[in-house]
């Protein structure tokens, strides 16, 4: 049995890093697990209560898994739907980014539910259109590991967003955190894997225009709230 | 038309909102329409942006409604699922107390993101029982109101929590806050409903057992976290 606990898209092949995993060990999906959901490693570390998804095609094999990691702190949660998690955390990156540059506008919190809440739902049409189930999005792979993402002070992806929306551009906030985040190349491999399956994804492609286009976060902000009056899912 | 821009469940009756309308004014539903999302009103006074949900059972009428209030800084969906988007607003109060007890007891942000989620999915089950469509609790009325609460330092259901999760009393708390907030009334009329309905949702009633019944927020941490081991969806 392989456990992945990685989260992303590979660039350039678009694959998801359980098909990475099967795809260099030549072993079955049947027996390549993922966990993953808010787990941010040093909460874990210090014992502090989280729960999470244990995902594999196999159920009985996500079950033992289950078992063998169950503790009074950390509880997990099994779940057929390998797709769908693995998109959950492969995204989540790129949302975590849109809502730092909202909160370094000073867009406020309405915008911020607004966003979370519109981002999980074009990463539930990616899903979907991959095979997923759409319901995993709104469990602990989706809904949870976003929240905890955009609640963290420690987020990368944040903290990185939240400059650029201060209006630093890529280069003076590479500089100024020393580091990039996660979502900056994320957003490239999510959206190649979009337009692949014809899915509209207009939150992850704002994300891309501002961090590699040089798009100023105001005019994007403009764009996205003057799209066509819609029902909420189509 | 009717618009209701009201969230909560009558106490006794059990009652949605709408429902009271069409009871009290004995106007057809078709008519009543409903309001929602993550609509934090001092913000939008201000005119920052926001999404909101325009629900009605009459698509027509959600949709002229839609037109009448879209703006620069205003984007409503529609939805014709009414008891989902009144049932999300209802219950994040309950949710947005348990978050505010969680940070009391300072447990992190990994916390966060579970007790949202599986909040979000108590809160789903109940709309099911109802008659509600599990997806409009992953929109903007369920996910998107609840992450604008459990976001805001101005919520009063968050600032009443995390005095109690830093150990005072209810008496306590009221004296400190000179005002009670919606969630301590909210979770004893949600708790009827589920109860009437026979649905499970354990984090609405751990708040009405730490609420009513003095039950220590650790002693009831614990509880949630030795719950038996299950699948993410049943």
């Amino acid at each position: 049995m392989l456990v992945s606990l990685m989260k992303g898209v590979e660039l350039g092949s678009a694959m998801r890093m359980s098909e990475v995993i099967e795809d260099v060990t030549e072993v079955g999906a049947d027996r390549v697990a993922v966990v993953t959901g808010p787990n941010l490693a040093r909460e874990i570390a210090a014992r502090m209560p989280a729960a999470a998804v244990v995902a594999c095609t196999d159920e009985a094999v996500a079950r033992r898994l289950q078992a063998a990691c169950h503790t009074p702190y950390f509880r997990p949660y099994t779940n057929t739907d390998v797709i769908g998690c693995e998109l959950g955390g492969a995204v989540k990156n790129v949302i975590g980014l849109a809502v730092g540059i909202a909160d370094g506008m000073g867009l406020g919190d309405n915008a911020k539910g607004s966003l979370i809440t519109r981002g999980l739902a074009e990463t539930t049409r990616l899903g979907v259109a991959l095979g997923a189930d759409p319901l995993t999005f709104s469990g602990l792979a989706g809904l949870g590991d976003l929240v905890a993402t955009c609640s963290s002070p420690l987020s990368r992806n944040h903290t990185f967003g939240t400059n650029l929306g201060r209006g630093m551009t890529l280069e003076e906030t590479i500089a100024a955190t020393q580091q990039t985040a996660e979502g900056v190349k994320s957003c490239e491999s999510v959206l190649d894997l979009a337009r692949r399956h014809e899915v509209d994804m207009p939150i992850t492609e704002t994300v891309f225009e501002i961090v590699h286009e040089g798009k100023p976060p105001v005019v994007a902000v403009k764009e996205l709230m003057s799209r066509s009056a819609k029902p909420e899912r189509r």
